[in-house]
C-alpha cells in the first residue's frame, strides 16, 4: 500500500508523473546536467563526472510510476542511486531544490512550445502577406455594422489582419526577452550558501541570465500570464477573421478547399467548411485555458506553490496544443481556399456601396456643402429604391426630376465605380494599389526582422545539448589531464 | 494520401477519433441499437436482426484510425458493411443523421459523468455531515474580514458548508430532469418522414422523453451550460472551504493526514498540505473549463455546429475529471484530517472574541443602551491592551477605575466564556448544540432524499444494456414465431 | 480631516455611500423597521414606537455623505440619535449587526431586480411565442455548419428558441425558492442571545423563512452565483439568436425596424441594424459582470467579507441593467422587425436544401438502400452543377443518362418541394404545422404557469410596505390600549 | 415622439450620450479641431476659421440630450449649424466619418487613463522600493505551500514584488508605442479622396503617427485587449500581495493603518483591515471588466462595429476606475502599514525554518552526502518534537544519542541562526544585504528610466491644447496677412 492516499495518488501523483514522462523528461535531464556541471566547479571529483554520464543515460530509459515515489525527479534520483550509490548522487542534490529545478524545467518546456507558436504565427502572417500581395487589386465589399459599407480591396483587408498579428509577434519577442531568465540556483527560494555559478547554468540552458531575485524565481507566474495573454490576443483576433471567412463562405465569396470540408451523413448537397468551425472552437477553448492559467494566480500567496508550478503545466500544454492546431487550420484555410472575386464584383456593380463617393464628387464639382451633397444622394437612393431600381440605374429624366444640378448618369456611374473609388484613396493607409504597396513593403520588412530574430532565438535553444556535451567532454579532459 | 488536409487530419480528425474510441464507443453502440430497434418496427426484416447482432459484436472490437474515414461512426459503418453488406447497413442509416446520433451519444456520456459527479458531491456532503455531527460542540473562532470575530462551533461552520452543496445538489437533480431528453429522431434538424417511434428509443436509452423540438435537439447547448454552472458553483464554494482549511493548516488548527502531504526535497522540517493545494488548483482549472464551455456557445448561430457538438466534449471531459479529483481530495482531507480543538480553545480562552456578548450582558443587567454598553466594552478593551493585558484579565481595581457600574471580574469572565456564548445562541440557525441538532436533522433528511433520488436515476441508467438485450431477444423471438 | 485615508474615503466609502443612497435606501428602512418590530415584542416600550416612526420619516430625507461616517446605516443612526436621543436608537442596534442587515438589504434589492428580469424574460418569450404562432407555416432555410441544410419553418425555429428561455425561466423560479430566505437575526454570524423572532421578520420582508444557518446567512454567496449563472445562460442563448438575426439582416431575410437602426454619418445608402449590435454587446458585457461576481467568491475564506457583501452589489447592479436593456432590445427587434419570407421562398425554390428527402423518396419508391439512394442524389447534384443547373432543373434526358431508375422530373420536383418536405415531418418535435401546434400548446401552457407564479411572487413582495405599516399601527393600538 | 424605439433610446442612446458628455467631450472637440485644421490646408477659407472658433466655444457648453439626435457628435453639429449655418459646418464633415472620429476620441480618452494608470503603478513601485530599502535587513519567514519554509528578508520579498510590476511597466511603455497611432483620416474605413494630411492631425493630437491601415484604424481592438491584459496582470500579481498582507494581518505580522481599517457595529474588539479587502475586490472586478473587453472582440466580424467602439468604452472606464482605486489602496496600505518585525523574529528564533542550512552545514563540516545530512536533520527534528522540544533545544546528550557525529548545540544554534542563514546567501538574486543592494540599485535605475519615459509621454499629451491653439492662431495670422 502506498504511503499516499488513493485520492492523492490517483488524482495527482500518477497523472503528473505520466505528464512529466511524456513532455518534460529531456528538460529535467538537461537542467540536472547543467546543475551538476556547476557543482563540478566547486567539487571537481570523478564521482561528479560519473553522475553526469549516468544522467545522460537516463535519456534512454522509460521511467515507471511507483506509488511511493512522489515524482519523476525522485524517480530519477532512485535510478541514479541504484547505479551509482547515494554518495555520488549527493552532488546532484547539493544546493538544488525541486522548487528551482521544476520551475526551470517548466520554463524550458514552455519556451520550446512558445517558439513553435511564434513560428506558427509567422506562418499565418506569411500566408496573409502572400494573399495580400496576390489580391492588392482584388475589389471586395467592406461591411460595417453588418451592412455593406464601401468598396475596398482584399489586399487592404488582409494587410490590416496581418498588422494585428505583427503587433502580437513584436510583443512576443519583447516578452520572450523579459522572461528568458533561469530560476536554477534559487533553491527553495533564498538561493543557497554554495557558490554555484548561476550565470554558467543559465547560459548552458540557453537562458539570457539567471533570474535576478531568487524569491521571484520560484514564485513568479508572470511568464505564464504573458503566454496566456499572447494566446488570448491571437484567439480573439483570429476569431474575427474566422467570423468573416465563414460569412463569406455562407454568402459565396469564399470557398474552402475540399481537404478542410466535410459532406453530410444525410444531406447529399452539403459541403461544410468545418475546418473554419474547428478553428473557431479552438480559439474559444484557448480562452478557457487562459482563464485556467490566470485563475491559478488569483488570490493565492506570492510564493512557491503548486498553483503556478506543477498544476499550471497541463493548462499550458493544452493552450499550446489548441493554438498550434488553430493556426495550422487557419493558415491552411487561407492558403488553400478560393476567394470568389466575381461574386464581389457583382455586388459592387450595383454601385451603392460607393454612395459616399458620389456625395464627395457632387461636393467637389458643384461646390455643395457636405451635408447637402450627402442629403441629395440619400434622396436619389430612396427614389431609386421606390422605383425598384438601383442608384446606378437612375436615368437622365430621373436626375432632372430629382435635382437642379446638372447630374448626368455618366457622372454617377463614374462616381460609383468601385475601381475608381479605391484608386482615389491612395493616401497613407488607404486601399489604392499605390498605397498598399507602401504598406506591404513595410510589413514584409517587419516580417523579415521578426523571422530573423526568431531564427536566432531558436538556434540558440537548439544548441543546448551540444553545449552540455561539450562541457561534459571538457570536464572529462580536465580529469584526464589531472590524472597524469 | 488522405483526402483531408494534414492540418485537419492531425489537428481534428485523429484526436477526435481517439477520444471517441476511448470515451464514447459504448454510447454509440447503444444509440445505434436503439435506433435500429425503432427501424425494425417499420421494417421487420431478418436483415435488421443481423444488423443488431453485428452492432453488439462491435463492442468487442477496437477500431483503427484511418485517414480517409471522418469519424468513429463511419468507421463502424465500414466494419458493418464489410461483414453484412451495404443493404443491411442501410437500415441503420435510415432516418438517422450524425447530428442527432452524436448529440445523443454526447448527452449519454455526459449523463454518466454527471451522475458520478452527483455521487461525489453526496460523498463530500456526507463527510461534512459526519464531521459536523462529531463537532456539534467543538468550539472554534469564527473570523470576519480576516480578523477573529466571535466564538462558534465547528459543527455550525460545517453545517453551513454542507448547506451550500445541498442547494447545489437539489439544483442538479432539477436540471437533470430538465435535460434528460433524447435527441434521437431529430435527424439533421427537422426530424424525418419515417415514422420512427421517438418515445421508444428515448425509453430504451433511459431518457425521460424525446426532445420536444427537433431543431433544438441538435442545436441546444443548454445542458452543457448547466453542467458548467454546476461545476462553477461547486468550484467556488469549494475554493472557500479550501482557503479556510489552508489557513487553519498554517495556523495550527488543522493537520492534514500524511497521505495527502509531502515533505520537501531540501527543507527537512516541512510537511506540506499539498492535498489541499491541488484541490484549489483543480477548482481554478474547472473555472477555465467552464469558460471554454460557455464561450463555445458565444456569438455563434443557433443551429447544429461543431462548437456545441464534437468540440465541446473534451472540455466537458476535463471538467468532469478535475471535478472528480477535487471532490475526492477535499472529502479525503476533511475525513482524514485532524481538527486541533485545543488550539482554538487556547485562542478562545483570551475571551476577546466574545466581547460583543459582554456588551449585551451589560445592556441586560445594567439597562444601558446598546451604544453605551458597546462603547464601554471598547473602552475596557483599549485600557486592557494599554496595560498589556487581555480583556479577561482586568481586575476589580481596573473595573472600578474604568466604570461606575458594578462590574465584577467574575461577571466579565462569565460573559466572555465561549461555551456560554455559544449556548445562549440556541435560536433558529444559531450555533448552540440544541439549535444545531435541529439543523442537522433537517440536513440529514434532505441528504437522504437526494441520495434516494440519485440512486433511482443511476439504476435506471444502469439498465440500458439489459433493456436493449431484451428488446433484441423479443425481436428474435418474433422472427422465430413468424418463421413457423 | 477624515479619520479615513483619502484612498479609502474616495475609492470606497464615498462611492459606496452614493450607491446605497441611490439604490438601497428603501430596503434599509424596511429591514430596520422589521427588526425594530421584532425588538418591540421583547421590549414593548413607547420609545420603540417613536423609533419606528422616525425610521419611516427617513424615507423622505436625502442623506449627505460625511467623511467620518462609514456608511449609510451609520448615517441613519446619526440622524435618528439626533432626533430621538441615543437611548431610543439603542433598540435598533440591539441584536443587529451590519453583517445581517446589509446582507438582508442586498438580497431584497437583488430580489426586486431579479423579479424584473424574470418579467423581461417572460416578455421575450411572449414575443417568441407570438411570432412563432404567426409563422407556424412560414418556410425558411435552416443552416448547419454555416451552410444551407434543410427546409423548416420559422415557427419551428422560434419555438426551439423559446424552449431555451423557458427552461431558464423554470430554473429561475426554483432558484428563487431556494434563496428567498432572510439573513436578519444572524447578527455578526452566530445569531444573538436575544429571543428575536426570525420568522416574524422574514415574513414582514416577504421572505419565505429565515436563513437556516446564521453563519451561512452572512457568508453564503450562492444566491449571487445563481443570478450570475441565470444571466450567463440568458446571454449565451441570446447571443446565438442575435447572431442569426444579424446574419439574416445581412442576407436580406430580416429587416430591423427603423427605430432600432441608424444611418451613417458618411454613407448615404446605409441602414445599420445597430439595435441588434447593441444587444450583442450587452450580452458580452453581462459575461464580464458574471466573471466579476464569480471571482469575488474565488479563493477567499468562507465567512462574512466585503467581497460577497458590499463590493458585489455594483456588479450585480450592472448585470441587471445590461440584462434589462438586452432583453428589451431583443424583444423589440423580434417584435418590430420584418421577416422577408419571400427571400427564403426564393432560396427554397432551388430545391437543393431538400435533397435528403429526395434520397428518402428514392429509397421508399425504388427500395434502394439508404447509401445507394444518398449516393445517387449526390451524383445527380454534381452532374447538375457541372451543367450549371440546379438539381431541380434536371430534365428527363439527364435523368435517363444518370440512372437506370424511372426517375421523372416531376418525381424530383415533388420530393424537393419545401412545403412537402416540412409537412411530412409531423412526428413528435417536427416542423409540420400539425406537430408545431402540439408544441405551441404545451409551450403556451408552460408560459402561463410561469407567468402566474411570477405574479404571485411579485405581489407578495409588493405588499411589504403595507405589511410593515399594519404592524406599526397594531403596535400603536396596543400601546394605546395599554395606556388606558 | 422620438424616431428611435424606446428600448434603443433608453437603453443605448441616452446613457451613451451622458457618458460622452461626462468623459469624452474634450477629446471630441480636440479631434474635431485637428480635423478642421487639416481641412483648412485644402480649403483656406475664413469660414473654416470661424468654425474652429465655434468648436472652441463648445468647450464651455453643456449639451442636452435630445431624443432625436443620435449622439454627442451630432449634437455638436446641430449647435454649430445653428450658430454658423450649414455651409461652414460642411468643412467639419468633409472626409470625416464617425468611425474614425469616434475611434480617435476613444483612444485619446483611454490614453489619458492609461497614463494615469502607469503613474499609479509607478507610485506603487516607489512604495515597494522604499519599503524594500527600509527592510533590506528585516528578517521574515518565507512560506512555501502554506508552511513556513526558510528565513529571508522583507526587502527580498518586496524587491521580488516590485520586479513583477516593473516588467509590467516596461510592457506598458512598449505597448503604448505600438498603439499610439491616430485613426483620424481613415473615414469610414477606406480613407477619403480628399488629400488630408494625416501626419499633421496625428501630430496635433500627440499621436506618434497615423494608423498605417485605414481598415484596421476603425476595426482593430488590439489596443483595448492590451489594456485589459495589462490590467489583468496587475490584478493577479496584486491579488497575491494582498493575500500575503491579509495573512500577515491575521497572524500579527502586519498592522494596517487606522485610516484603512474599520471597527465593527457589534464587536467592540475588532479592527478590520478592510482597505486590503477592498483592494482584493477591485482586483477581482478588474478581471470581470477584462472579460467584458475581451468578449466584445470574440466571434464578431473584423470591421467597424459598436462592439469594439462605443460599447467597449464603459468597460474600459470601469476598468481604469477600479485599477486606480486598487493601486491607491494597495500603495497606501504598504506605505502606512506597520510590519511587526519582532513577531517574525520570534517565529525565527525557534530555528526550524533554517533546518535546510543545518543539513548544508553538516554536509560541509562532516563531508556527508546531501541525502545523509538531510536525513539526519529530519531525524533530529522528529526526535525533538517527540520530546516536545524545538530543534534548537536539543542538548549535548540528545545529540550524542542521536548521531555519531560531533554535533554540538552551539554548532546547531549557529547553523539555525536566521541572520547567518540570510547573510550566507549573498550570491546573485539572494537575500543577503550585499546581494539585495545590487538588486535595489538595478531596480531603482529601471524605475528612473520608466519614470522619465512616462514623464516624456505625459508632457507630450499635455501640450495638445497648446498646440491646437497655436495652429489656430497661425491660421488666423495667415488670413490676416492675406486680407491685406
Amino acid at each position: 500500500m502506498s504511503r499516499f492516499s488513493a485520492a492523492y495518488a490517483q488524482g495527482v501523483l500518477a497523472p503528473d508523473f505520466y505528464f512529466a514522462c511524456e513532455y518534460l523528461q529531456p528538460y529535467f535531464l538537461a537542467a540536472m546536467q547543467a546543475h551538476v556541471l556547476a557543482v563540478s566547479k566547486l567539487y571537481p571529483e570523478p564521482q561528479v563526472l560519473k553522475l553526469l554520464e549516468a544522467i545522460q543515460c537516463l535519456a534512454k530509459t522509460k521511467p515507471c510510476y511507483q506509488p511511493d515515489i512522489p515524482d519523476l525527479y525522485f524517480s530519477f534520483n532512485q535510478s541514479l542511486e541504484q547505479s551509482l550509490g547515494q554518495e555520488a548522487v549527493g552532488f546532484l542534490r547539493l544546493g538544488l531544490s525541486r522548487n528551482d529545478l521544476d520551475m526551470t524545467v517548466y520554463k524550458m518546456a514552455a519556451r520550446d512550445s512558445l517558439l513553435d507558436l511564434m513560428q506558427n504565427l509567422l506562418k499565418l502572417r506569411q500566408v496573409l502577406l502572400e494573399q495580400a500581395q496576390t489580391h492588392l487589386e482584388s475589389l471586395m465589399v467592406a461591411y460595417t455594422h453588418h451592412q455593406a459599407a464601401q468598396p475596398t480591396s482584399l489586399g487592404h483587408y488582409l494587410l490590416a489582419a496581418e498588422g494585428l498579428f505583427a503587433k502580437l509577434g513584436e510583443r512576443m519577442l519583447m516578452s520572450y526577452r523579459q522572461h528568458n531568465h533561469c530560476p536554477l540556483g534559487a533553491a527553495a527560494l533564498a538561493g543557497t550558501g554554495f557558490a554555484l555559478d548561476r550565470f554558467y547554468t543559465a547560459n548552458l540552458l540557453a537562458f539570457d541570465a539567471p533570474c535576478d531575485n531568487s524569491y521571484a524565481a520560484v514564485a513568479d507566474s508572470d511568464w505564464q500570464l504573458e503566454i496566456a495573454h499572447h494566446a488570448e490576443s491571437m484567439a480573439l483576433h483570429g476569431s474575427r477573421l474566422v467570423c468573416d471567412l465563414l460569412r463569406w463562405a455562407e454568402a459565396g465569396y469564399f470557398v474552402i478547399e475540399k481537404g478542410l470540408s466535410q459532406g453530410s451523413s444525410i444531406m447529399p448537397q452539403k459541403r461544410n467548411p468545418v475546418g473554419l468551425e474547428h478553428t473557431r472552437t479552438r480559439f474559444s477553448r484557448i480562452l478557457g485555458h487562459c482563464r485556467s492559467l490566470t485563475l491559478l494566480s488569483h488570490n493565492i500567496p506570492f510564493g512557491d506553490l503548486n498553483d503556478v508550478g506543477t498544476d499550471a503545466q497541463e493548462s499550458l500544454y493544452q493552450l499550446f496544443k489548441d493554438s498550434h492546431h488553430a493556426l495550422e487550420l487557419l493558415s491552411q484555410a487561407l492558403k488553400g481556399g478560393e476567394f470568389k472575386l466575381e461574386a464581389w464584383q457583382q455586388e459592387l456593380a450595383g454601385g451603392e456601396v460607393a454612395a459616399s463617393e458620389l456625395a464627395d464628387e457632387i461636393l467637389r464639382h458643384f461646390k455643395l456643402s457636405f451635408q447637402k451633397a450627402h442629403h441629395l444622394v440619400t434622396h436619389l437612393v430612396n427614389d431609386a429604391h421606390q422605383q425598384g431600381k438601383s442608384l446606378i440605374e437612375l436615368n437622365a429624366q430621373d436626375l432632372n426630376r430629382l435635382t437642379e444640378l446638372k447630374l448626368s448618369p455618366e457622372f454617377i456611374r463614374q462616381a460609383l465605380n468601385a475601381k475608381n473609388f479605391v484608386n482615389k484613396r491612395y493616401h497613407w493607409g488607404g486601399p489604392a494599389p499605390k498605397a498598399l504597396e507602401t504598406q506591404l513593403k513595410h510589413q514584409l520588412e517587419r516580417f523579415g526582422l521578426h523571422q530573423n530574430e526568431l531564427g536566432r532565438l531558436k538556434s540558440k535553444v537548439c544548441e543546448i545539448h551540444k553545449g552540455l556535451n561539450e562541457a561534459i567532454l571538457a570536464l572529462e579532459a580536465q580529469f584526464k589531464s589531472l590524472s597524469f
